[in-house]
Formats: structure tokens, sequence, C-alpha cells
């Protein structure tokens, strides 16, 4: 194919320089089996020589089946003055037997002078040699320029000849790197093609995010012939992260005419990075391009007319094409016409001029301005909209709940619950222990309700967020939580908001059982008729 | 100046559109005097004909007075088939009384066909009536072409017949919307170079990021001839955001020669992005460009190694340029030398090959592995370091804790906690409530401890952050709790990990007060030295 671009991830190497990420082993092999799946070229999983972690990590790959892509070693060109049969450090990334290896080696003369401190002779002999020693031993190598753009503005001559004693070593790619991540598109077109004009050899692009313009450096690189892309799967990674590669993906095969991954993967694009988000332990910035859960979420008023009318008229691509999906969202920006189309699907009776649909509104504000949001738990805002219209029974009455917590040193810590409830005029007490008060609530309420509801059974909890809403308060704060619920079916969210991160978790909790009463009767009717 | 570049910055009115965003009157006054005082050309403020709130916010401004921007109030062209004096939205425009007014319309024919429904010869009335109506009345008028760019490629004689509508009328400012995000730096740049050799009127450009390109479209269009830009101060707007102006401005003044604000302003860059953030509740991303609490953060070892010898080694600008600063992470592949110099700092006569060097990485290691993060937490892995030499005294013995919980609905809602501590054989037992566990706790720890330390009662919690490490076993899972105090001259921020809320709460706690007791007694020493 004459349009294809090689996607290379390095969301376990350089992705694991981003502040607050920490792989383990078994997270390690999560994602190479989702990015593998996903139809990735390379994928770049850590340095052997630095990390005894990486090291079990490759040991391990040995015995694990990868489909489509080429795992990859990460390591440094010999030092100098050795060998490279000396050097210890391209002997490990010998014993990580993978297919491919990238070499990162100094392009720019203030780095050899002055921070790895050689001389520029011997740093082109550290290039060409090492990479030699590894085409020798069967190696596909990309030859990392690291600050190839910073080079070459400061010395263009030199950044050439690092390039040119890589070839000479037998490199099967020259990997641009944008190191300090703060170029411009119209230099990286510019540089790239006058690489890409003089070489005989394949090019990569490898952008970082300083200046918030690597999504469009990438690009930019691959319209100068560039064919292969560096960066991380979300676009974590040192300082402000890497190019993120999901974005990069989406634009260079949905508008470009390129091909990345195979056409049928296209709709795994967001699930892929909600998983990769969730091994990696980071927050997802829904934001993000084509992924984001905010994506495609629509909040002005008239935006939302425009989308009912014509996908086309708000969305650059449908969201369905990258497995996303559009959002409307409630607020005070969106209009009634948002807020209706949600009551109207309780009762379908009430119209935009109803005295009902302005008291909702008026509601809505109100419990906003007490820290509710409904975007994440529509759950929540269905059942105030039933209490609103008439449209709810309670399924019990608190009578109260009492949490005891005991903490001592070296012995067992323990927090105990106990509920009290009202059903029908029968009155139950649960107590439950737990690990912490929350859990302890939990178990306690449930054990009280399944007497009454067994269906009940069947829920657990998937999600428990906290935010802290006023930070300036510190521990008296008010806190919102967020439950998500699933009964093996369905997922649901619900919200609760309070100073007491007890009872903001108990409003979430009733919230999220008396969402799946409701729903159970639901469905029981429509069955029934 | 010739290389003058208009910042325009819609924070309050394209910024609230985006999720999870909604301002109070007076967070919108306090984010008006934050840009106002960096030196913003133009705050686009709201939008007084859709919403009481902004029409109530603008009526309040007459009162304040701006230094240096110019207050925008926003709004549509005129409806179809009316005139401009019968039109309410234009005539609200009026009673905003601001000097410059942005008017939106439709540039794309599809939109004025298929989404608002009218002739394409009325839409161009539209636009010229309204603004030859605004112009007459005295006001700066900016046209937004909305959808400019996908309305130029389906019909480029109708997208320019809008611009031509809009120069009729007499706009100060033709502002090209690339309103659905998804466009190339490549067609930006051509586009808007077409319309600036055009038209004998300003141009602006106006950018979404749904292709994760909005920093890089903006420049181009600016290199293309235009000369406002328009977006939001630190990116937020509807789905994945408008074109982070903190980023524009820092790419543009610091490494084009163009001028955004005043030369001794950039140094307020970070922290205005900061107090944005704040204001309109939302977590910073830190890893966006130039503001980001991580844009200058270093963790592989290479990396820290380099910067350390030379900063423009790893990093594109100085931070303190942009009023940010350099921060050396902690972590498993930040190398030796990090931990060394943090354990230096405690005992100067450790070495890089002592073996106490090995054993605090490797109990490093462990703690990480709990769940652990001392990237954000400095003070408690300062007593990490301590508890590891030897150079720690426990300043008390907890004996236990508890804590009581009451709710019942319709009552007071009060934690309360006791704590038992000895302190050299004296036991002390407090009780104090809160309006959740955690806050009842902290008053009975401090209560207990004040007898023995009466400088504790300078300290107060000034942020407390909880974070759910593992969100598959809901609230069960583990969490994190940060927690950052103050004396009134230092800040320090310390961290609890466990299953349990509370305990992880106390961890941190503990950690606080014991780091405070440790400063003092060295501040003393200091002294008497």
């Amino acid at each position: 194919m004459n349009n294809k671009i090689e996607v290379f991830d390095s969301t376990l190497r350089d992705g694991a320089q981003a502040e607050g990420i920490s792989f383990s082993v078994e997270d390690k092999i999560k994602i190479v089996k989702a990015l593998d799946a996903l139809g990735i070229s390379y994928i770049e999983a850590g340095n052997p020589s630095s990390n005894p972690k990486d090291l079990e990590f490759f040991t391990h790959m040995k015995k694990e089946k990868i489909k489509h892509a080429k795992l990859t070693a990460f390591g440094s060109t010999r030092r100098a003055n050795v060998t490279v049969k000396e050097d210890s450090n391209v002997q490990s990334l010998l014993d990580a037997d993978t297919p491919a290896v990238a070499i990162f080696g100094k392009s720019w003369d203030f780095h050899v002078t002055d921070i790895i401190k050689t001389t520029l002779e011997e740093n082109l002999a550290m290039i060409q040699d090492t990479i030699a020693f590894l085409k020798e031993k069967g190696k596909e190598v990309i030859f990392d320029a690291e600050h190839f753009f910073d080079g070459y503005k400061a010395n263009p001559t030199y950044a050439m000849a690092a390039l040119e004693a890589a070839v000479k070593g037998g490199a099967d790619w020259l990997a641009l790197c944008e190191t300090n991540g703060g170029a411009f598109p119209d230099e990286i077109y510019k540089i790239t093609k006058e690489v890409v004009e003089r070489f005989p050899v394949k090019v990569g692009i490898h952008c970082h995010n300083d200046g918030g313009m690597a999504v469009a450096n990438s690009i930019m690189a691959v319209e100068a012939g560039a064919t292969q892309v560096q960066g991380t799967y979300i676009g974590f990674g040192e300082r402000c992260g890497n190019v993120n590669l999901s974005t990069v993906i989406a634009n260079l095969q949905l508008k470009r005419g390129k091909h990345c991954i195979h056409e049928d993967q296209m709709t795994n694009l967001t699930s892929t990075a909600r998983l990769v988000a969730e091994v990696s332990n980071v927050a997802m910035n829904e934001r993000e391009p084509y992924i984001g859960n905010s994506a495609f979420a629509h909040k002005g008023g008239m935006h939302i007319d425009g989308v009912n009318k014509a996908s086309k008229s708000f969305e650059h691509i449908d969201p369905r094409k990258v497995g996303n999906e559009r959002r409307v969202l409630m607020s005070e920006v969106s209009g009634k016409s948002t807020v209706l189309s949600k009551i109207q699907k309780i009762n379908p009776n009430i119209k935009k001029n109803s005295p009902e649909t302005q008291k909702l509104i008026d509601r809505l504000k109100e419990l906003e301005h007490e820290g509710y949001q409904f975007e994440g738990a529509e759950s929540t805002f269905d059942l105030v909209i039933r209490k609103h219209l008439g449209k709810y029974k309670p399924f019990f009455e608190l009578i109260n709940y009492k949490i005891i917590g005991e903490n001592q040193p070296g012995g067992e810590n323990i927090a105990s619950a106990l509920v009290k409830i009202n059903v029908e005029g029968k009155v139950e007490m649960t107590v439950a222990e737990g690990v912490g008060p929350v859990h302890a609530l939990d178990k306690a309420l449930r054990k009280a309700l399944e007497t009454f509801y067994p269906q009940l059974k069947e829920v657990h909890l998937t999600d428990y967020k906290v935010r802290v809403l006023d930070t300036t308060i510190a521990t008296a704060s008010k806190v919102r939580v967020l439950i998500e619920s699933t009964d093996g079916y369905n997922l649901w969210t619900t919200v609760g908001v309070s100073s007491d991160i007890i009872e903001a978790s108990w409003i979430a909790l009733v919230d999220s059982i008396e969402y799946k009463l409701i729903k159970d009767i639901e469905d029981k009717i429509r069955a029934y008729i």
C-alpha cells in the first residue's frame, strides 16, 4: 500500500516517563495486547538496560503471542570510547529478544559536547557502530535522532551527519525526534522534507507537545514524506506528553486518505483509549479529540438544535466512526428543548410551555448551585424528574443510619454501619462491616433491602468517584460522589452532594437502588403490555 | 506596532458551553478582572439575549472599571424576515452597553438552507443589516463567520459573499470561525491568506480543537495575516474545547516575534491559568503546555541529568519566562541521583553507593506499589527518608481513634471523632464534632495535640483531595488522600493511602502535623547555631 503509515506506540516507554505513571509487568502486558489488537505496527515497550522491571517484562513476552505488532526494545547508542561488544546496555537490548530495536543517539552538537561530553566524531562513530552491530544480529533498527530539529536549527551540517552515520550503519528507519516539543509545523514540514529527499531510507517522526502542536507537527511531517509516526496512544509522556496517537490515526485515516490501522478497527479507537487509561490509572482528559467523553457532547442550545437537524452541522465526523457517541448535556445554557426531551421520556404529555417544564428547570439550577452535576449522572436526573412530576414513590423510608469506625495501631481496622429502614410498615435493622465506612454502609443497606427486593442481589457498584468541590475550606468542603452501578445488563450512574462524604455516598447509593427498582417495574409493565 | 496580535478571550461565552462549566455572576467578574490585568484585548463575556444571568452580569459591569480590555457582547445576526429594529436579540446586545459586539452569522450555505432554513439572499441581508445597525450605534463590530472554513470548502463563492456582506455593513473585523474544529493547518493557512488578500478589513481566527490542532491552526492563520486570535484562556469550550490562548500567546510572543500582551505580563501566564481554573472549578490539565504543573517536570534519569547541566537540553524555554518552574520527579525511572539529592538534604554524608540509598529506593518502590505517589507530596517523602535514616522520633503515640456518624432524615447530621493519644507517658483523650468524619477527626487530633504543641494552633488545611485508585472494586477500593497544610508562612503536602478513606486521611493528617513539628525544631536549631 502506497499510503501506509506505520504507527509506533511508546506508551510503555516514553509514556512511562509521564508524571503519575507507573506500570507493573501485568499492566504492560495488558496494554501490549490492546495495542496489538488495534493493529499498531510497533510497540516500544521499555528500556531493558535501565530498569529491571522492563527486563522481566521482555523475558515474559517471549512466551506471549503477538499477532500484528513488532515488539520494540529501546536503548542508547554505545557509550563513548568503548566497543559495542563491551557495552552492557547494548547487550541487554539483545537479551530483550525483540524483532525491532529503537536506538537513540545525539544529533544536536551542543548535546554531544555539553551533555554527554564527547567529541563530535566519536558520537558519529557511536551511532554507526551500534546500528551496524544490531543489524548484524538481524534486528530491524529504528534510529531515533534525538533533538533532531533543534540540532538542525543550530548546526544543520552536523545534524545531517548524524543521520548519515545511521544510514551507513544500515538503519532501517531515521526517526526525527522533536524532543523538546517546542517546534512549529512549518519548520517540521520543511526540515522533514529535506531529510526525505536526501536519504534513501524510510523516515519517522517523534513529536512532543510542549508547544501544543504535536498533532499538527506529526501530520505535517507525514505530508512531507514521513511514513512512521511515533507517539503514545492517549498522549501522556515526559513533561507535556508525546503526540496523541489516537488523534493522529483518526486525522490521517479519516481525513487524509492514509492507512494506519485496519478499517474495521477504527471503531475501537475509543474503547482502546479507555482501556489504556484504565490500566495506566490515569483520568482521561475528556476533551481529547475523537475519543474523549466530551468530544461529541453538545451543550449550547443552537448546537443541540443543529445536530438534531443534521449531524455535520456541529460535528466534524460521525462519532460512531471512532466508536464514540453523541451526548446532549443538561445545563442552563442547553435550553428548554433538552430538558423537555428528558421530561417527555417519562411523561410524553408535558409540553415546552407546561408550567412543570419551567419549574423543573428552576429546580435543576438550584441543584446545580448546591454542587450537583447531572452531565455524568443521568439516572439521578431521571429520578429528579420523576419526583418533580409525582411519578415516584419511595421504596423504603430511612429511619437512621450510624457509622462506627475504630482504629488502633497494629489492630484490625474495621468500619461498621447500622441501617434502620421501614418498608411498608415493616422495620428492618441491619449491620455490616466493611473496609471503610462507605463500603460498610453499602453492604448494610443492601442487606436490609434484599429481604424485600431480592433482585438487588444482582446489583453491584462498578465505579466510585469523589470530587472535592470547594478546596478552600479543606476537610469541611462539600464533596460530590458519583456511583456507577450495574446489574449485569445495564449500567447507570447516580450522584450525591454533601459536606459529609458518608452522606454524599448514601444519597448516591439510594438513587442507584431506586433507579434499579423503578426500571424493573417499568420493564415488567412493558412486558405485560 | 506592526506585529501586534489582538487576543480575544471567550472563556465566559464559548467556554461556558463546555461540559461541567457553570459560572455565577461573581465568577465572571473575577475572570474579567484577571484577564484584563493580564492584558487581553477583548473579553467576550456572554450572550445577553440567551441567558438572564448574562444580562445581570453586563448590567453589573457598567459600574466596574476595566483598564485595558474591551468588553464584548456576543449575539446572532437578526432573525430572517424581520427588521433589525424589531429583533429583540439585537436590542439586548445594545442593552449590554459594551464597546465591542461580536455578531455571528452563517457562511456555510448548507447551514443557511438546512439549519436556519432561510434563503441564501436573506442570510446575506441579515449579516449586512445587523452590522450596519450596530455600526450606526457606534459599536466596534466583529463579524464571526461561523463555519467559514467548512463553508469555503463546500461553496467558496457563497462563503466569500457572506464576508462581503459583512464588509458592506461596515464590520471592523472578519473573524473566520473553524466551528467544527476538524480542519488542518495547511488548509487554514491557504484559506486565511486568500481572505486577508481580498478584503481591506482586519481578519481574526477562531479555532476549535476537534482535530487536536487548534493551536497550530491559529498560528498558521496568524502567519497568513490574521491579527486577532479568538479562544479561551485555558482551552475549555464546546466539545473538545476552543484553542488554548495561554499556549497561543506564549508561542507567538516567545517564538514568533509577535506582541500579544505586555512583556512584563508574560510571567503571569501561569498564575492567571490557575486562577481561571480555580474560579471555573475545573481541574487543570497539568500536561498543558507552558502553564501546566507537569509542563517542565522531568522524570527520566537522562533528562534530569541533562537539565542539571543545561536547561535547554530538555526544556524548550526557560519556565520562569511564563511564571512556571522546573520540577524533578521522584520515581523508579528517575534514577538514583534524584533520590540521593533528597536524602542529602537530610543527611549530607550519605553517598550514591551507601547501602541506605538502595534500601530507600526499594522502600520507595514498595510504597509506590501500595498506591503512594510522592510527586505531589514531598513532605511525606521527607518523613519516609527521616524514618529510614533514623532521623525521626514520633511526637505522639496513637492509642486509638473512633468515628461515630449518625444520620436521620430531617435531623441534624453530625459526625463525632474520639482520639486517644500518648505523649511521653501522658494520655490525652479528646472528642470533636465535624460536618463529616474526616473533619471531626482533624479537629479532635489537633485538640489533643495542642496541649503539648501549641504551635499547631497556627496550622490549618488548605486543600483536601481524594483519588480512588482502583475503581473496579468500587466502594472497597483503595483511596489516596492528599492534604495541603499551611502555618501562614509555609505550604506542605502529605499523602495517605488505605482502603478506608478515614484511615487514609488520618495518615496524611499525622504526616502533616509531624512535618510541621520537625520543621519547627530544625528552625530553632538553625537559629541557635
